[in-house]
């Protein structure tokens, strides 16, 4: 017996879009304590680890451990219909799960389940030395810049600074990111660091969760992963993005 | 002689719209009475029937029965550049359609007539056995949840309550309306009923109206066609809509 | 030494686009008076002629004549992702211009420079006997209206009315513009005349500067160049665009 009852379908939307970026099928599990989703992308490049706990949701009952595999594709379709005003409730039923909007209609989807995988993914055991944490949108917008002369983003942090860069045929793209900026949280620099990764990666997840989550932790290291750690909605909901280096 | 024109463009844009999501060519006959329209789809699955009587214009003249053959393609062309606050005036003229955008510019278009066809197309006798009536905005929006997992919609009617279900690959769709949802006018179901229908041509109709038509009323019986009517406007326009059942 | 500074990125990005309809590639000569920019088209048919004085900048200058040589959809592309509330400086640096957006961040780009052309384009010396000067945003409108029929615009004066004309295949637009609409800032006619010009070519600088220019100067004669006056901003930044007729 599984039932999630949230009070706006914002949380699910944006999280079941950025899952749907680094996999196909996914594999949530749901406990009585909440619901846990991790994977990684085919390629091994990206790894999305979501910890959404019991408390974070108007309704949730959950008796024992459950697997609960979809094709996150057709669920973010249909979870899309979804109006702002709509609570959404899920509830496993057979080889389904069904989908209520609950408003002044009564809305229904069922959604053919797939078989759960069962293989764990580990997460990465790294500690990164550079922490900066700032508003999603902001960060947003920043690596939108320097897309627009590059598929890659340079990183490196000194002192009390981070600076983002790009280069391509165009030309070169330079941001400096400090403390006197109001969109800028914190900035901990623990060590000289400096890495390369890709801009589609990062900019696919950060858009997908800019809606639902205020601000963004990024944390990196020379030559290691990048670390995105956001925070969803008002109870609680985390969702960590590791991304690999470009080793050029 | 035949002149009409209407205070706004939004009636002309929307029914023009309408007409054109099932024929190429359309016939209007202007009578003093008004304007009238008839006409099928050629798979004969769809019917338009439009009934625009002379007091909903501002200004009216038609001293004897006229035919106006439009490529009703181009007419919605031209109508869509008039303003939100334009006057539209239509007036025949030699073997053409003058249509003068009454503002303060003056701007008009002169639009080729083709040969208007005289055969007439007769109405459906038929009785149906379950009405509905409610806001088109929510009619749009309730087939737009089934078309999400499917192509057609199952309607099925008993007692106060009318179900909309739909099926495909992704999952199943269900939603329930009854007179507890304030978007429902009425519903008077005098027979159980179910039938199914091509989502795709009820929303084109649907959407191509839900701007100038407040409330529909949807009629249908088991395995007979459903009929769409449209109030337009405040003055009396009717468009009514027959579309054939799809059989399993 | 080159350095201007703007209050904000409006003006760049609409002239920059102008300019992106007409060449790849553009020499910018800025002085100690401003900047100024001439080109054609490659066949010859569309000339741009700007000048923007420095006094029209926040921030200004330069010892010595400079010319910049820029590919122009790069400028473009870069300069578009200032925000509406950015300054933005343009600084020369070895062979790159500098684009910075002077707000709560610190972004930088570096746009490599091409070579700059030498040789000089000279404005066509002609008189042209009727000016129209009108609303840019409805000048843009009532060529739209033209366009649903034509790819050319008919453009006649006589008196104190101008008529704009269009022909195709699905009929004939036509708008008479008169001191009457308050759109029309005034008509001077100094003899009967008519002439046609390509409406695409129109519409794309029209469209290009709508946002920045509030009326702009037509002028004609028969089968003459047309030439339209657009007025920037607020500090007497002056585009000119010439279009050659179009020879039956």
């Amino acid at each position: 017996m599984f039932i999630a009852r949230s009070e706006t379908a914002g949380e699910w939307k944006a999280i079941a879009t950025a899952i749907s970026t680094i996999v196909e099928e996914a594999t949530f599990e749901a406990t009585p304590q909440g619901i846990n989703f991790r994977g990684m992308d085919p390629s091994h490049i990206a790894l999305i680890d979501l910890n959404w706990p019991n408390s974070a949701f108007e309704k949730y009952e959950c008796s024992q451990p459950i697997k609960i595999g979809l094709k996150i594709e057709d669920f973010v379709k249909l979870i899309k219909r979804a109006s702002t005003n709509d609570k959404v409730e899920l509830e496993t039923k057979d080889e389904s799960l069904l989908i209520k909007f609950v408003n002044s209609y009564k809305r229904e989807y069922l959604l053919h389940l797939i078989e759960p995988y069962t293989s764990s993914t580990p997460l990465p055991k790294i500690s990164l030395n550079s922490k900066t944490v700032l508003k999603t949108k902001s960060l947003e917008n920043l690596l939108d810049d320097i897309q627009v002369v590059s598929e890659t983003v340079n990183i490196s942090a000194k002192k009390d600074q981070m600076t983002l860069e790009g280069q391509g045929d165009t030309g070169h793209a330079k941001i400096v990111l400090d403390k006197t900026n109001e969109d800028i949280i914190s900035i901990d620099i623990k060590e000289e660091s400096v890495a390369t990764y890709s801009l589609p990666h990062l900019l696919d997840i950060i858009s997908s969760l800019s809606s639902v989550s205020e601000n963004v932790s990024v944390e990196f290291s020379t030559k290691m992963p990048i670390k995105l750690v956001f925070k969803i909605g008002a109870y609680g909901i985390d969702l960590c993005y590791y991304l690999a280096p470009r080793i050029e």
